[in-house]
């Protein structure tokens, strides 16, 4: 961030209509669709300055500036986006949705189903990053952009990934952050806990919980507190908690809550449950576990083959949900297929968290990024 | 293990009472107390041939040997224990026992209370690893036995570390495998994740559900996933299942079980449940996680400075619940107090499991330091 950076300010999340049923990866054919949206500065002329940011597990189309003056928080991406900042909106213009699945107005499991005036629960079809990316296509064909840039964190850069291998003719440059081509079976074990612990919840009442007294708040407090764990480092959650008891220096003896870290998780899955859906937290997780850059190409190199774009990949060195060795993995196959590539890891000691928390690195290697790629472009 | 390593055979479990109340850590005076145990081979005559196994969290006292002709499955550490093998029964006398809190014989939360003729629950008092330690100094001296050696993996290590340094008079050697001198915040965060799965499971009805129809299966059941994301490492796993779907070669569509990874963390909290009480895995981990042997001593060259044991500490290269980082602290503070210390990291893919896989390896480790410790000795 530069001194001169400054908030893009009061922004207002858009509304877009698809009406139409799309084909979904699983053969399902599935609309209307809305997506929730926010853009951030102008497209220009020639319609090719578009930046799409695609957002985490939970996140949503908020990505900068506040909803209003009141508003204590900005969008989850706030340091990166506005003028002069990383994704600058005197230069971009910078497009955010939230996915399909999601519960933060775009259409996900607890929109209502047109067909039978219910929210869709578990009817709603399981959705992959391919779908999202189909979705998102639509928006962006929708603002009138023929050309852009797509950058991402964790499953964002997952999502950037997908639009750069199939949309090659609209992505120009390609910005993965702290993501992988593909989840390992402990990725996957993490996020089958997490579903186990949301089916298991007697409240979850098989999808159909919406209106009622009782929600599967239990269920998707623990999915968080284990998502929570894998998002830091152990040194991190050792020196933010280290052994500390919660409210005095010694233990307990019952089982109330302990420890430091104890409440911590608490906390966390507390606020969760007040902003997310467990039923969308089971869609977004298992398209995750599907997402398989490689899929069906057979390899990384093979799927690199016919993409156009310019690629960034970063890696924080403390990120152990997806270390820097998968991040690796995909430099080298864009190596090996001779694509244009850079390659970074950030000494952090941040974990998985870093992509939203280590600003000034990220911003440095973004401008001189996106530098470079402007001037070959223009 | 040696090519003439012989089985322990048929054995059985005994039990031992202490019908006095003993003070707790806690400063709750508790008792009695039934101690399963066994013991295979023979105290000498001037009993100080024994050694003590110390069971890892979901362990009991069937260390080796079989209960029966028709028993399938031989005790935990049946590869380690028996003529010529590590722990040599032709040389040594070996005793394993339940610990306190535990729900395999010895008193524990499912016992019942005398006091009320109902099953203790949450009534148990909190236990620690010292109590555990106090009941099990019980046991062997009723036994006879003047000197011990301890030995144990995991939550097993901690039990020896404990021994050594608050039971100096007795112990003349601490085996400590893949253990710590303490948890970090993670390893408290993936505990307490555990039991929140058990205390959010309705069916556990405050730890009052014996003898009821519904048990706390899916909390515990989520408790024992999440712990055996621990014990494997992620190479591990991901060599063992990669990223395979379970019945056939492409995705559900659903939630069910998807991927192998999945069906295999299924299968194992399926099978704990049938074994293991859900409220003893409350107690035991609330012990793990208190344990902290520089306690009371304010630094781990305090803890150790009145130890009389000679020290074998081992770690494998794959293990990130406790990684070989942790046992060398406790090296480092024991060269640093003088104390006689070898220290190994076996080289093994199979993560925090591997003290229960790797015998080949430990064994020789193991015979060359009892062989040592023993020409010492006599």
């Amino acid at each position: 961030m530069t001194s001169e950076s400054q908030s893009v300010g009061i922004v207002e999340t858009k509304f877009f209509h698809i009406n139409e049923k799309i084909e979904l990866e699983s053969g399902c054919m599935f609309g209307p669709v809305q997506v929730a949206y926010e853009t951030y500065g102008r497209l220009n002329e020639k319609k090719d300055n578009a930046i799409l940011l695609l957002h985490a597990l939970t996140g949503d189309a908020h990505a900068a500036g506040f909803h209003s003056k009141n508003d204590k928080k900005p969008g989850w991406w706030d340091d990166m986006v506005g003028p002069n900042k990383a994704f600058d909106t005197n230069k971009y213009f910078i497009i955010s949705s939230n996915m399909l699945g999601g519960c933060s107005g775009t259409t996900g499991p607890c929109s209502i189903n047109p067909e039978t005036n219910k929210p869709y629960g578990l009817t709603f079809p399981v959705i992959t990053i391919s779908d999202t990316v189909k979705v998102q296509r639509k928006l962006v064909e929708h603002l009138g952009v023929k050309k852009l840039i797509v950058a991402g964190g964790s499953m964002g850069g997952m999502q950037a990934l997908e639009w750069a291998i199939e949309q090659p003719d609209m992505v120009s440059a390609c910005i993965t952050i702290a993501s992988t081509g593909r989840l390992t079976a402990q990725g996957i074990a993490f996020n089958a806990v997490g579903r186990n612990a949301i089916l298991s919840d007697p409240d979850f009442n098989n999808g159909d919980y919406y209106g009622r007294e009782k929600q599967p708040e239990k269920g998707l407090s623990i999915a968080r507190m284990v998502g929570h764990i894998t998002y830091l480092c152990e040194d991190a959650m050792h020196q933010k908690f280290g052994r500390r008891f919660q409210s005095k220096d010694k233990p307990n003896f019952d089982f109330n809550i302990d420890f430091e870290v104890e409440s911590y998780l608490e906390h966390q899955g507390r606020v969760f449950v007040g902003r997310f859906d467990a039923n969308s937290y089971l869609y977004i997780t298992k398209a995750v576990d599907y997402f398989d850059a490689a899929g069906k190409y057979g390899s990384l190199e093979e799927a690199f083959k016919n993409t156009n774009a310019k690629f960034l990949i970063m890696s924080f060195s403390s990120d152990w949900l997806f270390p820097t060795q998968q991040s690796k993995e995909l430099v080298k196959a864009l190596v090996k297929t001779g694509k244009d590539v850079s390659f970074c890891e950030i000494d952090s000691p941040c974990g998985h968290d870093a992509f939203l928390l280590e600003f000034e690195t990220q911003t440095k290697i973004i401008k001189s990024f996106l530098a470079k790629e402007r001037r070959l472009h223009d």
